[in-house]
């Protein structure tokens, strides 16, 4: 390993799941914390670990200056970015080969061209990847977009260029509202994004949210790693995730893993990535966007494939040739994951940020539970609310649900509010337990606070 | 399901491993505990717990008398004895049969033949089971012993028609020494079993131990499950076990498993069980015994073979017919368990009770931890001192120790002495790390306390 030491740029759960990739790897490691974070275990489980500003974000880990002076001062030579924070920073990922530090991700250029909503679609389009029919490109003003929207046929879906989590997005059923949907999308848009360009897609009816992971080495290899299905999202947040995807069937699987590895191989991509598709109910799938990050979800696809992919990540950053048995790779059993937000599900998904007071992590055949928390550590107000990631595998669909039941159960987290009752509850629903749900899916799902 | 409700007759990590298999298959449980055990995990995590009397086992655990009365008042109709205690009582199983209680196992008939060491040995031999040469039956006197040494040829080793553990075993090098060594491992065996019957092999040097899982169900049907190695083990108890092994290749495990299936075959076991057989240098394999119960090591095989042996268990017991394809189970990368023990590797492994005053259970992926603490648990010191199974799953046995490597160091456990310094040092052991070892590995190895 030409790697040395890794700083991570990331904290919680995520940063913990990195420190204990690199250790396996004998790789030393440096993180960087917020004031907030001061006794997180991120910190404590890494060799090195440097406080680097307030608990603000921008004061912090998204301090480019600060995150650089770190691996500056403790001789690090790559940085592992995580997910969220700068994952998705070209400017980042650039600066880092500046300064002669592997960024563990891919290039800045592939980062910029798919973080560009607009012009992913172009290329994904060009290099013969399905994509929803659209309007090619940014629409300058609203009559261009009503002009577009007729083409396209109603409904048709807004969507900001530098989007993401639902933010500059507005579906329109009718002409009659698209000048209005347009103005409020492109403020939203301005405001979120510094960027207020919209582009117009056909909208897809209850379609399933499928995603393809992939890896990609140095050396133009690229492999697909079969499926995952997060459809079960509330406002474009992914609650639950499992693979394989009851929507998918193995000569689907095949076609979707061939079009993911040929929009990786269109942008010479390196390292872990995610293409996501809508799937509809004929079985046709349309690239969303791609994702140039390690997800949250990522470790379903490691139950199943028996795989570690951040090991992978960091050994492709060091010039490791993907072996070509990546291709017969066998999904063995089911994988759930249910995130777990410290957040009221009986009060709007309220975040409830406070002390742990009691925890008992679950345990036992076919579960892994990534998480920061340990007893008496106090959720910081500044970050998201993710505190675990809870994941089983089971040799069925059916007994991973099972599984993942008994695991919720036995799960004990006190002090604040969880998303546990609300993932229960999913869990039992009949559109969940057969499989038949799309993206709508929590829209219309009605959590009972009454129900234990 | 025809099991409505199952008594665990067990405590400790492997009452809540049943607990946790019994809720994944929508089974409520009975917990029963001793004074000393009340506030244990897997009194709180089971449907219901009774006290059944004090912390001597003799009280409690091993009271066949109240845990039959636990049975009657909570309606159970069936028990899961786990392992140790009543696991190969065969009067025991007989007595649940009396009271039309499933008895979670083999057929008392079963257990008794495999427990008597002698009769085994003679019913594996008919049924063209290798075993090693020696007295088939018992010896009746020094004599007789002396006689049949000199057949066989030094050495020799004398053991315990009723034994297990090393208790009432002797190896004999030299004829002159037989005699007084007979009398002591009856004298010894008598005190440990009040049954002082012995009978004689010979003593394969620097053999492996090597067993393999099977699984029978009520129908006929029996299928082996891979191999693991336990050769890693301290005056016979077994400290780190690892499958596969290092010593069997596709065309040994072939062999090995199809021995194992042929001896349950013989006496139609039903239910998990173990075949142990001694592995000599040059591919040859020997019956040592059966045992008709659940292992302390069976998660490894769980990891690699994706499958949970416990449920299955269950399911047995409940009539089910095990499917064909288990035949065709392929192992997935590597498993390595430790044995996490409350004991002092610095002071000859006194046991360390105690009180939990901080405790990190690991996580991440490919890891596994089975285990009853929690920090403020209390340590009885009326039984055993597994304090928990650390298990990983790597692809390549140089991962999974690379990983058991990093899972040991995040592990804390403060406030007792565990033998977590000694697995570190182990398993960084140049011979353990190239897979040459066998059952004496552990006698030559010298712990240092000074190394962290």
């Amino acid at each position: 390993m030409a790697l040395k030491k890794i700083l991570i740029a990331n904290r919680g759960e995520i940063a913990l799941r990195i420190i204990r990739a690199c250790h396996e790897l004998d790789i030393p490691t440096v993180a960087v914390y917020s004031k907030a974070d001061k006794l997180s275990l991120h910190v404590r489980f890494s060799d090195e670990a440097i406080c680097i500003g307030e608990a603000n974000p921008r004061e912090s880990y998204l301090n480019v200056t600060r995150i650089m002076a770190a691996a500056e001062l403790t001789n690090a030579d790559a940085i592992h970015p995580g997910y969220g924070f700068l994952a998705e920073n070209a400017a980042f990922a650039e600066l880092c080969g500046d300064h002669h530090l592997a960024f563990i991700g891919p290039t800045p250029a592939v980062i910029r061209e798919m973080g560009d909503k607009a012009r992913a679609r172009e290329i994904m389009k060009k290099a013969g990847v399905p994509v929803i029919p659209g309007s090619d490109g940014v629409v300058k003003d609203p009559e261009a977009a009503e002009k577009i929207a007729g083409k396209l046929g109603y409904p048709v879906i807004l969507k900001a260029v530098a989007g993401g989590g639902g933010k500059g997005m507005r579906i329109v059923h009718e002409p009659k509202n698209i000048q209005n949907a347009f103005n409020t999308a492109r403020n939203e848009a301005e405001n979120s994004f510094s960027n207020g360009d919209l582009y117009i897609e056909r909208f897809i009816r209850k379609p399933r949210h499928i995603e393809i992971q992939i890896l990609g080495d140095m050396h133009g290899n690229v492999y697909a790693l079969g499926e995952r299905e997060c459809s079960i999202q509330r406002r474009h947040q992914k609650l639950i995730e499992e693979s394989p995807s009851t929507a998918v069937d193995p000569e689907l699987r095949h076609r979707m893993q061939d079009t993911a590895v040929r929009a990786a191989k269109a942008v010479n991509y390196t390292g872990a990535g995610t293409i996501e598709f809508l799937l509809d109910d004929k079985k046709n799938f349309y690239f969303m966007e791609m994702n140039t990050r390690i997800q949250v979800e990522h470790a379903i696809t490691e139950m199943v494939m028996g795989m570690d992919l951040v090991k992978k990540q960091i050994q492709i950053a060091d010039g490791y040739i993907l072996p070509e048995r990546l291709k017969d790779y066998k999904i063995r059993g089911h994988a759930l994951e249910c995130r777990v937000n410290a957040e009221d599900p009986a009060n709007g998904f309220k975040p409830s940020p406070g002390t742990i007071e009691a925890l008992h992590i679950p345990g036992g055949s076919g579960v892994r539970v990534d998480t920061h928390l340990y007893s008496g550590y106090t959720i910081p107000v500044n970050y998201d609310s993710l505190l675990a990631k809870i994941i089983v595998q089971g040799s069925s669909r059916e007994s991973a649900i099972h599984r993942m039941v008994r695991v919720l159960e036995e799960t004990v987290i006190e002090g604040i509010k969880t998303t546990i009752p609300f993932h229960r509850q999913v869990l039992s629903h009949p559109d969940f337990v057969n499989g038949t749900f799309d993206t709508d899916f929590l829209e219309h799902f009605h959590f009972n606070p009454n129900k234990v």
